[in-house]
C-alpha cells in the first residue's frame, strides 16, 4: 500500500510507523529524540522566529516541490532578518490516499534544501479523502539575529536605495505555466532558492545600514514596494528598466496581460540600504549564485510619500499600485 | 460579505486588510511591525520549540473551539519539557468561504486562551472551496526551559512512578459525542486546558526528579505508557482502579465499544517521577484548577521490559497494548 491512510494520524501503530519513516529520512540527534519539543542551546540575544503555511499547486513544479518552497520560505523569513537560521519544525496535514512515494520525495528534497539546518521538531495530521488537497506543510524557523542587524520595515529614509537581487517573476510564472489549464508547454524554471547563505554575510559586513531586507513572495514587487513606502511613511521612485526581468517571464506575462511585477518570487530579495553602501551590496551580491543579476533600482524620496512612481523607459511615469483583486491563487 | 475569498490570501490589498483585521485582535508591538520574523530577546540558556497542526472537526465543540485547541497543545507541549512559554506563530490554512465571523471567534479564543504568551509572528494562506476543510491552524511555540528541569522519555528507572494528572479520556470523548452521525445529544465538555501554570511550578520545584512528562493526546494513555516503556526500556505496571475516568466517559465509551484508555485528552499530562516525591507531586497538582484528579496509577518494573500490565480491579491482569487501526480522526 503506497497511500497514506487515517489510521496514519490517529496515534496509534500506523502513525508510530509513519512518523519512524519520516524521522529515518530527516533524522537528526534531537529529532530522534521525538520528545513533546525540541530543545536546543541558544547562547545568543536576540531569537529569531517566523512561520509560513504552504498550499503550492502542483506540489511538484519545474525547480522545486513544495518541500523545498517551505524551507526556502522559512529560511529565507529568517535571512531577511539578518538572522542565522538555527533549526525548522514542519508539520504535514495530509490527505488520506496521498502517495507515500510523493511524501518521501517532499521529505528528501526538505532535507536537502535545508542542508546543515536541522528540522529538529515536527507534527503529521491526516485528514479524510477531500479534506485537503493531497498535503500542507508549515514550516517554523528559529534563528539568531547578528548582533548588528537592524532591519525594519520602518528605517527607511529619504535618498536610500532600493536593490533587487535578481530578475523577478520566475516562481509565479513557473507555476502558472505548469499549470495545466494554461496550456503552456514552457519548462519555465521557478527562482525558489535558500538565500541565507548570500544574506548573512550581507547583515554581517553592513549592519545597520541595511535598512530593510524582504524577500519578495506573494503580490510581488509591487505589493512589497507598497507595503514597505507605508511603514517608512516614504515616497519611492522605480526605474523600470532596471529592474531585471527574464525574457521568458515576459514573454508569459504579454501573453495573459499580467504585470510581471505583481508576480511572486521565492529566491529574490528587496534591499533598502544606505545610499553610500548600494554598490558594494550590489557588488557582493552579484558575486553569489542567486544575486547575479542585483541591481539598484530606484529610491526613497521625501515627496509624494506612500506612493511609488514607476519611471517608465520613455521617460514617462505611473503611479504603481499594490495589487487588487483575486492574483493567483496558491503560489506558494 | 462574510466569507473569506482567494484574493484574502493572494498578496495584494484584500490580503493586507485581512491581515490587518487579525492583528487588531492578537496584536502586540512584535506581531504589529509585520517583519518576515519576529525577534525577541533570549537570555535563557535552553530554548524549548514545538509545534503542532490542527484538523479538528467539528471546530466548534463543547469547552473549546480548534483555536483554544492550537494553544493549549502547543503551550503544554512547551510546559511539559518544563520550559516557560515565551511566545506563539500562528499559521491558518483557510477554505474559500469560510465564514470571517467564525474566524474572528476562533482569533478571540486563541488571544484569550494564550493569555500573556503572545503570538509574534503569523501567516494565513487561501485555497479554493473544496481544497480545505474550514480551517487548520498550526500553532509553533518557543520557551525557555528551567534549567534544572531534564525531562525525557528514556530517563525513567524501575521504580519511577506513573502520575496522570486528571480523569482521563474527555477530550476525545466529547468530540465523538459533538459528532452528529452519532447521534448523542450529551454536552460532555472536552477537558482542553493550557497547563502552563500547572506544570512550570511543578518542575521548578522538584526539578530533574521529574523523570519524564507527556501530555496525554492521540492515542491516549495506552499510546503514551507505550512509548515511554519502550524509550526508557522498562516494563509499566498501572493499577485500573486507580485511573480516573468519568461517569460520562465511560458511559460513552461502554455505548461505543471504545476503551477509555486510547482517548485522547487535551488537559491532562502523565508524569513519571522518582517515588519520594510523588506524593508530594500529587498534593500540588491537586491544589491546581486542572489537576484535582491527579493519581499515582502505577510504576516502572524491570521485569516485562516494554510491556505495560494492567492489573484489574478484580485483581486480575491484562497486557495493554498500544492502540492500532483506525482511531477516531481529526480529534485535535
Amino acid at each position: 500500500m503506497d497511500k497514506i491512510k487515517l489510521s496514519h494520524g490517529g496515534g496509534g501503530i500506523d502513525s508510530r510507523n509513519l512518523i519512524d519513516s519520516i524521522v529515518a529520512i530527516l533524522g537528526n540527534p534531537i529529532l530522534n529524540s521525538l520528545e513533546d519539543s525540541a530543545i536546543l542551546k541558544f547562547p545568543h540575544e536576540k531569537l529569531a522566529f517566523t512561520t509560513d503555511g504552504f498550499v503550492v499547486k502542483p506540489i511538484f513544479f519545474p525547480g522545486g516541490d513544495i518541500g523545498k518552497l517551505a524551507v526556502c520560505g522559512t529560511i529565507n523569513d529568517l535571512s531577511v532578518m539578518g538572522a542565522r537560521p538555527l533549526a525548522l519544525s514542519l508539520s504535514l496535514i495530509v490527505e488520506e490516499g496521498f502517495s507515500k512515494t510523493d511524501l518521501e520525495q517532499i521529505l528528501y528534497s526538505i532535507k536537502e534544501t535545508a542542508g546543515d539546518v536541522p528540522i529538529v521538531t515536527g507534527d503529521t495530521k491526516v485528514v479524510e479523502r477531500g479534506s485537503a488537497d493531497g498535503i500542507f506543510i508549515t514550516t517554523t524557523g528559529v534563528g539568531a539575529q547578528l548582533i548588528n542587524a537592524k532591519p525594519s520595515a520602518s528605517r527607511i529614509e529619504p535618498g536610500d536605495f532600493f536593490i533587487v537581487s535578481g530578475s523577478i517573476g520566475r516562481h509565479g510564472a513557473a507555476i502558472m505555466a505548469k499549470r495545466e489549464e494554461l496550456g503552456f508547454s514552457s519548462e519555465l524554471v521557478s527562482d525558489v532558492a535558500n538565500l541565507s547563505s548570500m544574506l548573512v554575510p550581507i547583515f554581517d559586513k553592513f549592519g545597520e545600514d541595511i535598512k530593510t531586507c524582504r524577500d519578495v513572495t506573494r503580490g510581488g514587487l509591487a505589493a512589497i514596494i507598497s507595503e514597505l513606502s507605508h511603514s517608512s511613511d516614504v515616497g519611492v521612485e522605480i526605474h523600470e528598466e532596471r529592474i531585471p526581468v527574464d525574457a521568458d517571464v515576459s514573454g508569459i506575462c504579454a501573453a495573459l496581460g499580467i504585470d510581471p511585477l505583481t508576480l511572486a518570487c521565492e529566491g529574490r530579495v528587496l534591499l533598502a540600504v544606505k545610499p553610500e553602501i548600494a554598490d558594494a551590496v550590489v557588488l557582493m551580491l552579484s558575486s553569489t549564485e542567486h544575486g547575479t543579476k542585483s541591481s539598484i533600482i530606484g529610491l526613497a524620496t521625501k515627496d509624494h510619500k506612500r506612493k511609488t512612481y514607476l519611471i517608465t523607459e520613455i521617460g514617462g511615469s505611473r503611479i504603481l499600485e499594490p495589487p487588487a483583486g483575486e492574483l493567483l491563487p496558491r503560489i506558494c
